[in-house]
């Protein structure tokens, strides 16, 4: 018990949390385990679960180019980036299944075996609704997450256009 | 009073508020008017505003080339997104700055006269002190709007992913 309450305090979405409001998230969070290979989640399909790390790596693949487009195997590989989430920080993924519903925007795969706590959107809305203090400390946690991931996406789309812009001014 | 909220009710933050909750928004709503062609906030620079459109339209301008690229005027303004808000639907802007301090991600200027409600950040953060439960639905809300504009933003990154590599595969 102590380990894990000093665990979930390293987080980003919890750290600073009092004592007693750390155990009453730990109260709804499950401990699961994939296999390295695993897939936690598919880009597109609708999910409604959060996942911290606690052991391991996952790569993290999102698809960079719209449907439909012909493109051979070797392609289809091109058109995705790949990046990498360590236990060592214990990031989370999937939070903004917390706040909506809405479809994953990447897939989750596991490069070695992981353990993560889960935590299921019906069970922190019920926890949100009984201590509504902890509910607004969580949604501003997330929301910070979510403002971060909007700022790296501003950039992706300066930077593509910036690229874009030479590209047809060359051409 | 009746009218401001009614009015505050039709707006995506506050919409299924109760009247004990909009009333308490409203005691840290300022009321503001800018001319014609005034500019509201600038891109790059730090601010602790949200504003609520209340009258008139608004023009949202974002870079979408990095600077320091060699460009003419014309360039200048062809690398610009220009997007238009009314206050038809009561949208609000600049809600980041509740969250935390961040840049502005756009200029924001008047296209005729305007008036806004503006929230200032401290007094959010106070009122949210004091009632948890309106602070959890103010953020979880806000949440849902950055989610919308991260979603946004995805999109944009792959119709430009699929246009440079089309353009890459034709050159």
């Amino acid at each position: 018990m102590e380990k894990d309450i000093s665990l979930l305090k390293e987080t980003t979405l919890f750290e600073n949390f009092s004592e007693e409001k750390i155990k009453k998230v730990l109260s709804i969070c499950g401990k699961v385990s994939f296999s390295e290979n695993a897939v936690i989640m598919r880009e597109g399909e609708v999910g409604d679960t959060m996942y911290v790390i606690l052991k391991g790596t996952v790569e993290v693949v999102k698809t960079l180019v719209l449907e439909g487009m012909d493109m051979d195997e070797d392609e289809k590989v091109r058109n995705k980036v790949f990046t990498k989430l360590t236990a060592e920080t214990h990031p989370v993924f999937g939070e903004i299944s917390l706040l909506e519903e809405s479809k994953r925007t990447a897939t989750i795969k596991a490069l070695t075996d992981c353990t993560f706590y889960e935590i299921k959107k019906d069970d922190f809305l019920r926890l949100a609704e009984e201590d509504c203090e902890l509910g607004y400390q969580i949604v501003l946690n997330i929301a910070r997450v979510v403002c971060s991931r909007l700022r790296k996406a501003d950039e992706d789309v300066i930077k593509l256009s910036t690229v874009l812009s030479i590209v047809l001014k060359e051409s």
